[in-house]
């Protein structure tokens, strides 16, 4: 038990209080975690669009003041009545869609998409209580997809936090908590490529380069990223991006180039933009008899998937995937040893690291496309 | 060697002079087999939707004269130049598709839609030397998808026939080479349901219950069938259809018909009619996380199949199929074999049989929605 356990803890937070406006470094009380809540100290957070996309706050339920931050790696401070898994000082990796261990989904061997810790965009508070572990003088501040990583001090239900290897270094394996998985899990978990296949990548960023680091890991031989800004390509070779396709550059449907590049389509397409023509051209780009087309990127709520049916009685697979199918408890655990075994290559991915007072910095660099991942460091 | 061997066999064969008119039974020739060709003598047909369609002709490029026919079982009378895998006396099925053993599909684990063999229903002439090897006359009568089986002696490629066991009875095991296999295959090698879990099968004709067969053999603890027809659900009981849904019944898309009968959606589904709503409706009965919609039924061509990519990325998989995604040579032998072990029955298949002389009785019985399979036997 530390001398914090059960008490309240004052410590340093960067609060969202309107959509689109910089964040402010504040002090905040973080209350004891409840049952099956578990406090922990953050070392190290990164800046993921997710945090953008919802402080931004354009078109969905705005939620404010709110503590964003969901890629991060942390050490418990203290446990809630419940919680046996996990002790103080235990190394973890907070995720922002949880693992209850009990539900259809978490007993079935392929669904990742609990049905009681499944993220939760909307909601800004605790489910034992429905009620925020963070305050200011006694006024509430949210949480964000029950992580809120931009903070010292943040309290996380158990379901949602990854018990890691404490030889792995936290600055390194804190982007492990969101988009590298995302994109890795699509290919290695999902798409499943045979080693020596072909695979094309739609959307160089962080995903799609995480999506691309594991059709490198897979072993592909032609690894074919898309993207409509050239210069993503010199970036995505250190992640063993072979040829780059820029659909700007044809004035034919990007899978008809794929098609003719790889002698009708290649073996396994993951799409990472979330745009609707890009998925519809991961599909169709996959060869006839085997291609097995994924979905990652998240689409707009009026968006249609539409293609000729035939496109699928030709053999053809569509899937998509969340978190790259991983269990959070169950399978990062797994992650971080393929980075210890250097099998996974993280380091390529950090771009950038400032500290937690600079935060808003982190913020400029993504939205001027110059970063892929930005550290943040707490202390 | 045969007494007939490289001789012209004269024979009878219900010939289809004009699209939509009856057959009549002619005395035709049947040429020796040329390179790579296969002569045999069709002991038993069966007559499958898809002889009808091109018989009727409407919409397609017509190919008259011609001897239609595809699903049989017959003995091996003589064989070509190159032939080694087949010999006089070997008892094969013919099929429609065929399997080169050398192409990139025929090499992939994956696919059976050889690029040399794979159906092509426009072409009435042997691939050798692209003439008919049936005639009347000197005139040629065209071949139907490589087969034409409603001929006592009709010559393939030997590519489109899987050699089975001989003590297999060929008047049951003739439904094996169309049908039959392709709603089988869709569900044992594309859904691939667990023991205990939910399958629902769109459409209830013969590849639909073939489809239901199959899940009752994977151990399936609930088929639901859903068809437009309720007077089906009494007979798709011995296929082991346990519930019945007719979409006619309910103001509300059928899929969330099924999502409420099922907390959330069945684990497997099987699309075996054609129709763009069902498959769209196959596709969204699916749960998320593991749920997994397949194929079968053939398109219209100006259809599009739409839906929104979150039911994508919410773990489901939407996969399509040809051929149940046997490979015809190497796999249908097993089949054969599934059917000598009891474990696949075929007897509920057949509901009626006619001579070759009496084969427009079959093209009634289909019609009129009586027969699920017509066996014809030859002699």
């Amino acid at each position: 038990m530390s001398c914090t356990d059960r008490k309240v803890i004052r410590c340093r937070a960067a609060v969202a209080w309107e959509a689109g406006k910089p964040l402010v470094i504040e002090e905040v009380e973080v209350a004891p975690p409840q049952a099956m809540e578990v406090r922990l100290k953050v070392l190290y957070t990164a800046l993921c669009h997710t945090d953008v996309y919802f402080w931004e706050a354009k078109g969905q339920t705005p939620v404010f003041p709110r503590i964003f931050g969901h890629e991060a790696a942390g050490i418990v401070e203290s446990v809630g009545e419940g919680v046996t898994e996990l002790k103080p000082g235990d190394h973890v990796l907070p995720v922002f869609t949880g693992e209850c261990k009990e539900c259809r989904h978490c007993k079935s061997e392929e669904s990742n998409m609990c049905d009681l810790l499944r993220i939760n965009t909307d909601r800004g508070v605790m489910l034992n209580d429905g009620k925020s572990r963070f305050s200011i003088n006694g006024k509430p501040i949210y949480h964000f997809v029950g992580t809120s990583t931009f903070s010292e001090y943040t309290v996380v239900h158990v379901g949602c936090l990854a018990k890691i290897n404490p030889a792995a270094p936290l600055d390194k394996v804190c982007i492990l908590s969101c988009g590298v998985s995302t994109g890795l899990g699509a290919t290695l978990n999902v798409a499943k490529p045979p080693k020596g296949s072909t695979v094309a990548i739609f959307g160089l960023g962080a995903v799609g380069l995480s999506a691309a680091e594991g059709a490198r890991i897979a072993g592909a031989s032609r690894i074919i990223g898309v993207d409509l800004n050239p210069k993503r390509f010199h970036q995505a070779k250190m992640f063993g991006v072979t040829e780059f396709v820029n659909p700007k550059d044809y004035d034919k449907p990007v899978q008809e180039v794929i098609a003719e590049m790889t002698d009708g389509g290649v073996d396994r397409s993951v799409e990472c933009t979330g745009n609707i023509n890009a998925m519809i051209s991961a599909f169709e780009c996959v060869h006839d008899g085997w291609g097995v087309a994924v979905l990652v990127g998240v689409p707009n709520k009026d968006d249609a998937f539409k293609s000729h049916p035939m496109n699928f009685l030709n053999e053809r697979t569509l899937k998509g995937t969340f978190f790259g199918n991983y269990k959070p408890r169950t399978d990062l655990p797994s992650v971080v040893e393929m980075y210890l075994k250097k099998e996974l290559e993280l380091e390529k991915f950090i771009t950038h690291e400032v500290t937690l007072s600079e935060i808003n910095k982190a913020f400029d660099y993504m939205l001027n496309g110059e970063s892929i991942r930005c550290i943040i460091r707490m202390d």
